[in-house]
């Protein structure tokens, strides 16, 4: 099954639109003994709640060879006991074709995510040997959730900004690789409503709902497909660091699904 | 000493403007057992002809932990067996802030590179927390080698390419963070020289010497500063899957300072 299917099914069988993000800050692991450990507490409260695990890749890599070893073990343990639900390794990865295809073989031939985030700045033979796995996710960043998105993605390129023009290069992408969808801040619910308008039917990434500030109501106003799907609304700190991992998911899913009804 | 010192030290002790990529294909190792023990032939054998050395973090992450360890190991080496060489750990990265700040530890207190490479798309306070890294050099890619580069680097923003917006910012960046650099492919000798007239004494690294078919005569030509320094010229596969990486080092060497007299 592709990733598009696995996702899908997940967030029907769960009723859920909510990913979480598997950031576990080394310097702060709330007395498990490691990120695995951490890790693995999460997954187990959150997994009925939820449609999907995103991993940030530089959270185990600031723990060297041990955090790599627990990303490992933790995706591992995903397909392991949840396989209904995919894994999305969040590492911006892109560089020069060649160098791309390794990346990419790190990602999806070692780590065995099901999908990734990748970085659109150097043009669409930099991360071709990602879309080219035509049964893994590929989510090209867009419009980033931080306030310094606006040196580079809203610089005019003509009338619009760039990110647009990135956009619609994602969307071009999308009709030779089905497999290929975009990402978006959700602290921009305007952009996301002017994307929604170019890709009706696209799964949206949707970073920075919580301690980054985004705004769910304006994303799930201008985001939501006509289905009322469409989005995949990533919390990390939101959710891993509350007092109640499996209350917070459950009450984030419930609140999103108010919009879907 | 920071970055800048040491690059410039070893430019002058071993007169060479050459960058060798540590870039072992997992499946091609010609005989060494592993990726540490084919970097370690290479070292060896080139050190006294070249100022930099730069691993692409991607090579590594195609062989699992297994290859994570030959590259810790490989820097390691370097430090303990050439300490005048510094590391540049050709990795890409970038994310919103507090992500980057991770990406940092892992480059500069796990693997202990005394350099990166970071992508700007994300904007200033994505890339910051290498910045504040006073001691370590950083590298911003700008026009990067691959055809596919002029997809968003070539937009035009006003009557500008999009790449030259990028090296204003970065050339911004640079008064602040005096470890601020930026990189460009080769392959585009005229925008070199385009950049040399906006940053006329920072420090270039050019990439895709070689295999990907850059221009060594127009890059030297236009990129030289005043003083024939400024540049750090990254070869790859032509040095390190050369007959005898040693020569192919040397020759480079030489034939790049033809143009430094």
């Amino acid at each position: 099954m592709d990733f598009k299917n696995k996702l899908e099914n997940a967030q029907k069988k769960n009723n859920s639109l909510v990913c979480v993000g598997l950031d576990p800050d080394p310097e702060n692991l709330r007395g498990a003994k490691d990120q695995f450990e951490f890790n693995k507490k999460v997954v187990d409260e959150t997994a009925e709640f939820i449609c999907c695990y995103k991993p940030q890749i530089a959270f185990y890599g600031a723990a060297g060879i041990k955090g790599f070893e627990d990303l490992k073990k933790t995706i591992d343990y995903i397909h392991k006991n949840y396989p209904k639900i995919p894994v999305l390794l969040d590492g911006k990865r892109a560089d020069v074709g060649h160098t791309s295809e390794m990346y990419a073989q790190e990602v999806f031939d070692f780590y065995d995510a099901d999908a990734v985030t990748v970085i659109p700045y150097c043009g669409f033979d930099s991360i071709k040997p990602f879309f080219q796995r035509s049964d893994r996710g590929v989510f090209v960043i867009c419009r980033t959730s931080n306030q310094g998105a606006s040196d580079f993605q809203d610089l005019l390129v003509g009338n619009e900004p760039l990110y647009l023009k990135v956009a619609q290069k994602i969307i071009d992408w999308n009709k030779r690789y089905p497999n290929v969808f975009l990402e978006i801040g959700a602290t921009w619910p305007e952009e996301i409503g002017s994307l929604r308008k170019l890709a009706f039917s696209m799964p949206f990434l949707i970073a920075g709902i919580g301690a980054q500030g985004g705004d769910l109501e304006g994303t799930l106003n201008n985001g939501l497909t006509k289905d009322k799907k469409g989005l995949i609304i990533s919390s990390s700190r939101g959710i891993i660091y509350a007092q109640n991992p499996k209350e917070a998911a459950q009450k984030l899913r419930d609140e999103i699904n108010k919009y879907r009804n």
